[in-house]
């Protein structure tokens, strides 16, 4: 069972010396792998270029994340988005033709979720027939070295409300979100695992769609997610290495 | 029947001669009358004050609004209130104790809407064992010179969220605003007839408080409000003059 495959989950996990080494036994086991993020305040470029510089082993085209999946979403159905997203977002959309807006996409657009801009978005979208709001992500809130901030999540149910639609949500938790990646790995949903820190987002996104997930106890994780009244994971790990110990053995049985 | 309760709408149906020759009529047919208002960007003072420039009949203590309603709730139950109002609202609240907040007041903040400001009343909140949030209204979005605008109740729908609350709204169409203006004519449910252009909060929140309510053809009314799935309006006028015709001749029945 050694080709049995593996999916790390977002950047949560990994920022410590043993992530490195963890990552490097990863690939070394022959473990297939893949980083699931639902970062959208950079691209995929500059995602792996800071994880890089912290002296992980990654590269761009090991990463999922949400703006790829909302360029697909939106080049299949022939939609022009308004975007309402961080700046440095934009280039991931470089190639998507924007004139003449007949969709809204809404990421983590942080200090650009001003009253004005708000107020544009929310005005494409009432202005179209069947308004369409894709959301990048449906996290509700996280925190940064100056206090927790409103995520995409927030903002999303605000445009929702006001138009009376319901976003179509293309980071994780959404189905389609892990179906991608599992396709990228060319894989089956129960040759994976996730591992990821958000018990809503990576776990129960992961399992929905037929994954095994492991929820590590760092980063976002919270001694209350144990009691979650829907999300049960199928294991728990202390951190990383422990996740590793764990896929490996159920491998080898 | 000479004495029959008459309850008027918010300013949506006052803006032109024909409706101050109403106000006249409404108050020399001796109907009582009473100003039910979701305004939250100024003071009862500030309102009267602009309609009374127009040339309206108009007095403070004819009109029932959020923030006075917000006022009493915080001191019935001992709550210090962090504002995230229109700065022309601040006054209303100037006898509330906002020390070491307990609880969140979100108004029509308008351009105080900023995403710094939302993440701090958002802190207050998550911060709560018991997280409050008083809204004074439900507002999705209204329209100014300028174009559509987003209204309390898109930011409402953030923060309810973020924290996994349910706001209480005091503004239309919350069933304690009508018990209050009520209260404050004097009669009963039923001799009532709440006038509004708004089918959910004025006409839908009157009716589920026990009021008959006529929607009136003007302002924030659309042809698509008739096939309303939940709300019927008792009757429909084109003016604030045939409405007042119709509760007078029902009168005289």
């Amino acid at each position: 069972m050694r080709n049995r495959k593996y999916e790390a989950g977002n950047s949560g996990g990994f920022q410590s010396e043993a992530a490195k080494r963890n990552l490097l036994w990863i690939k070394a086991s022959g473990l297939k792998l893949r980083f699931c993020t639902n970062e959208t305040q950079a691209t995929r470029e500059q995602f792996v270029r800071k994880l890089q510089g912290f002296g992980f082993d990654i590269s761009v085209d090991e990463v999922t994340a949400p703006a790829p999946a909302a360029c697909r979403v939106l080049r299949e159905r022939g939609l022009r988005p308004h975007l309402l997203v961080h700046d440095d977002l934009i280039p991931e959309f470089a190639e998507i033709d924007r004139t003449n807006p007949n969709c809204v996409v809404i990421g983590d657009a942080a200090d650009k979720f001003t009253y004005a801009n708000l107020n544009e978005a929310f005005r494409v979208l009432i202005g179209l027939e069947n308004p369409v709001l894709i959301a990048l992500g449906r996290g509700r809130y996280y925190k940064e070295t100056d206090g927790l901030k409103l995520d995409v999540g927030a903002y999303m149910k605000a445009l929702e409300y006001a138009c009376d639609v319901q976003a179509e949500v293309v980071g994780k938790p959404a189905k389609s979100f892990f179906e991608s990646a599992l396709a990228e790995l060319g894989v089956e949903p129960q040759q994976a695992v996730m591992v990821g820190d958000d018990i809503e987002n990576d776990v129960g996104g992961a399992q929905r769609c037929g994954l095994r997930a492991v929820q590590v106890r760092t980063g976002k994780y919270r001694p209350s997610d144990e009691n979650h009244p829907q999300v049960k994971p199928d294991a728990y790990v202390d951190n990383l290495a422990e996740a590793v110990e764990l896929i490996l053995q159920q491998l080898r049985e």
